[in-house]
């Protein structure tokens, strides 16, 4: 379920970057901290069957920006992505999902050091699991966020 | 340049997934044991501007399949992808290109081995350059080739 204030930021994730919109991922779920996106197998196959790399990059990679928007002050600092490693455990042979939580606490320990240095960096460890529950690919990844400078518009909103 | 005898695979591989078809990626050289890919902006640009961080790692992603088709036995081996990094250094605002080499010795002694135990890992490093030559991305994946079972018909013919 998407709580009514995160249904422009679930809208706007899935639309606003062409090629994220060409895949079909979906936010599923998305309340403060946490969400949960699927990316359908239609769309995103490979030449054998099973789901594009790339595509199972994309569910991963939008994790950092999407937990932004449900995690941190929109309005005080804008993501960015600084490295990715995935590793494909499995075929994906059905549509996929990622659940990413992040506490409260945390999310306040992120921001506060980003206030006082400018910008801080996030880790997330990430699962990628197909319909049967089992784990597909293995998504670990650096984001940062950084305080938005007053003479920048905030390009989320 | 794309010399002849590897023109099927050059229009094969930015065509056959439709994912990767989507982002407009091309091969602009493909001979023995080189190639070079250029992904567009155009199509490819994400909410600030600059390059979408998926499609910076479908280019990365993409090196391991073409260069699979410009350096190993297409009818003895096919190949899988295991894990990829992607370390983003700078904003990609222009197309981007990616050059692989492979030396044919390097080529035999992965599929000599490849031969001997049914698989064998190759891993590339790669840089990902902007139009002034800047590198706007470091990618370092852990490919696979494995030998194709008799029965099985090779996907990529």
């Amino acid at each position: 379920m998407i709580e009514e204030k995160y249904k422009f930021i679930a809208e706007m994730a899935v639309t606003s970057i062409e090629a994220i919109k060409r895949t079909g991922i979906k936010v599923v779920a998305l309340k403060e901290g946490y969400a949960k996106m699927v990316m359908p197998l239609d769309g995103n196959i490979n030449h054998v069957g099973m789901m594009y790399a790339g595509s199972l990059f994309t569910i991963g990679e939008f994790t950092g920006g999407i937990i932004y928007g449900a995690a941190f002050d929109v309005d005080k600092f804008y993501p960015i992505v600084k490295e990715v490693t995935i590793r494909f455990k499995r075929p994906a042979l059905t549509d996929v999902t990622l659940e990413i939580s992040m506490s409260k606490e945390e999310a306040q320990r992120i921001q506060d050091e980003a206030s006082e240095k400018g910008k801080c960096d996030f880790v997330l460890n990430l699962e990628i699991k197909d319909a049967n529950d089992v784990v597909v690919a293995l998504v670990d990844g650096t984001w940062q966020i950084r305080t938005i400078p007053k003479e920048m518009g905030n390009p989320f909103k």
